[in-house]
């Protein structure tokens, strides 16, 4: 558990950061070329087997259904091509979705966005101050860090285990010693990059938290509907004042298309829908609209059966393998939501390390170390590994390629 | 010219604002209910000939063409779904139509963005420090404020002048007294909501002030591409280091489809990708792709002299009808570029007084007073009137019952 200090922002006037010239916001010092991101760009090369990001089986995609979305709308409502709000319809499919995850709304709190990263962005514009606090995990999804550095905030992290997920009493231990942070942000189900999710004990704490010490929960559910069995009641479910919710069809029907939403207290509506305004005008858009087509054709609950069964069998394959080929002393999480496997080896090995020789055996990870927030040391005997994306016959090739490297660093 | 202290930032431990028991950032404080925005609520109304928005006409966007463009992307190019950069391809079309703005850019200077509002919010993330100072008009995009708000910036305004645009000699005075703004925002063609562009000599001489005090202007040319006859150069082809410009198709294409871009120096690139990717990932989205595929259809140069001419003359029909029935010392702009006329009434009138009894007439127009950086009173007395969107009847019979309206009340 580490607390970040904010940065200092340098005045201007003294010292100011340009690039190409240009006198640039002092937030953009901060801004390095990341070694991770130059070998993230290798990983398209032909041959090599990625496990690094998130992405969806592009096979899986059910374009002939997205192309008669997209006449549908092309040819019977010219308003989706306009400045127009977003529709009731793709409101009232969302409100069933969310029934299915056990959650109550009406079409009135619900906040349609360029996907759950806009989400994100909008609930720390509404809720954070600049140099606010924030209670988040010590590996945490990078998207996140980027949501909040413009704010400088203050970082209070816990912990998350790969069995129960977020350590709900560190949370309890920052609010009792008197913090008071403008939100907590938590996944609660396929936790990115650890693949694990609240135990059902910590999900009634973390309301309760949120409840008596009247913090608001940002609950970010991106792989809530990418579940494998039986899934547990997300938090807003569990309360509907304190609970800020957001999804995305990202993951369940393609990221290309940028649709994500946010549930909340019909009050605060208009105040995202200012904050959307500034950030890319708050209108639907034609591929809103074209995922409402999509949903009315009655095809959503097969798909989701479909790609829920595939990863299935894919995460089923990845931990097999990691067994065989991953050194003794390995530990990893088992998600019943998502994508990513998290992957501990022997503390001994420094993961960032491994990721050059991995590229020249063919197979591209990302180090655990990327998503420790600026301070932290976590992660660094760590990987994340993507199961969604690559065959399982990838899978077996991939993960023996890396146990070979692995083998040949120990 | 007025400038505007920035607001005081309340702290929140002191007197949080609250939203359904939230607290919320100190920003969120400033958020009304606003009349103006109820009654163009109203003007969805059957009957009602919309003057207000600044909506292309629905029924010249090329659906066919689009449709087929969806086709190719869904059926050929599976990585359109997916999380993936910016397409070459799409990149290369933007250089070929800067080009025909005059402009030089080699695709690495263009920056894919969702549309010209993030363009512009983005720039204000990488360009502005909180508490920071913009030069801008005192009548001024509505989504420029909503951009630089959250900054709580100082505002220093120029005026702009129905026939030559931007007072330059006004931006050299703030400059002259010590000012060194973060940047200038200019909309050189088309200016919304006045509809005016900037003199040649005026393009001149801010280009030339913007290198002395090394100060960076963001052009704002949303409208630069919807000319009516032989268009100005944009500020951009007059320098390539200091002006960081804004392009769209959504006045071209369609709002819809949300996609536009940023030219800026290549070094500045990668800085806005990680603005982008904490405002909605930074990515090719679908509806990029599409607009790539129908440019390689060859289709657009065709679509672009028909939207020109379509909207010339809705133009020329509105400043007829206007000289028509509006009172005797009237003054409006005739744009040479986009889709908005700005009326300057006689000064005794209050046009956000007549919107009421306009729309119970059946007409609907944006008063100038909502344009005005706050604490400013200009225009009072002026309405920004729409010409794209209505047809040409439409306009004869909107413009006949507005002079109505406003004999009514002189």
């Amino acid at each position: 558990m580490i607390t970040i200090d904010p940065p200092v922002l340098v005045p201007r006037a003294e010292t100011p950061h340009t690039i190409a010239g240009l006198p640039l916001a002092a937030w953009t010092r901060a801004i390095r070329p990341s070694t991770i991101q130059e070998m993230l760009g290798l990983m398209g090369r032909p041959g090599v087997i990625s496990f690094a990001l998130g992405l969806p089986a592009p096979e899986l995609f059910p374009v002939d259904e997205y192309a008669r979305a997209a006449d549908r709308v092309l040819f019977g409502d010219l308003d989706a091509l306009q400045y127009r709000p977003a529709s009731r319809e793709i409101k009232e499919h969302i409100a069933g979705l969310m029934a299915s995850r056990g959650v109550t709304v009406r079409p009135e709190q619900v906040f349609l966005t360029t996907a759950a990263q806009q989400a994100l962005s909008l609930l720390a514009r509404v809720l954070l101050p600049p140099g606010g606090t924030v209670i988040c995990d010590e590996l945490v999804y990078m998207g996140f860090q980027q949501v909040v550095e413009p704010y400088a905030p203050r970082m209070l992290t816990v912990t998350s285990s790969l069995e129960s997920g977020m350590d709900v009493d560190a949370v309890r231990a920052h609010l009792e010693s008197g913090e008071r942070p403008a939100f907590i942000y938590c996944v609660t189900d396929g936790h990115n990059p650890l693949g694990c999710s609240v135990s059902p004990e910590g999900r009634r704490a973390l309301v309760e938290l949120a409840r008596e010490f009247r913090v608001p929960i940002v609950e970010d559910d991106a792989y809530g509907l990418l579940h494998f069995g039986n899934p547990e009641l997300p938090l807003r479910a569990l309360d509907d004042e304190w609970v800020l919710y957001v999804g995305s069809f990202s993951k369940v029907l393609a990221p290309g298309f940028r649709v994500g939403w946010i549930i909340a207290p019909e009050a605060l509506v208009p105040v995202l829908g200012c904050a959307k305004d500034g950030a890319d005008l708050d209108s639907g858009t034609f591929s809103q609209r074209l995922v409402s087509k999509y949903l009315d054709s009655g095809h959503f609950p097969r798909h989701l059966a479909t790609i829920r069964a595939a990863y299935q069998r894919r995460r089923d394959v990845m931990i097999e393998e990691i067994r065989r080929h991953f050194p003794a002393g390995t530990r990893y999480s088992t998600p019943r939501n998502g994508a990513l496997v998290w992957v501990e080896l022997p503390r001994a090995l420094d993961a960032a390390a491994l990721l050059r020789p991995a590229l020249e055996a063919g197979v591209a990870f990302v180090p655990g170390s990327a998503f420790a927030v600026p301070g932290s040391t976590a992660g660094r005997n760590c990987m994340r590994l993507n199961f969604s994306y690559p065959s399982a016959d990838n899978i077996r090739e991939g993960i023996a390629r890396l146990g070979q490297v692995i083998r040949n660093a120990a």
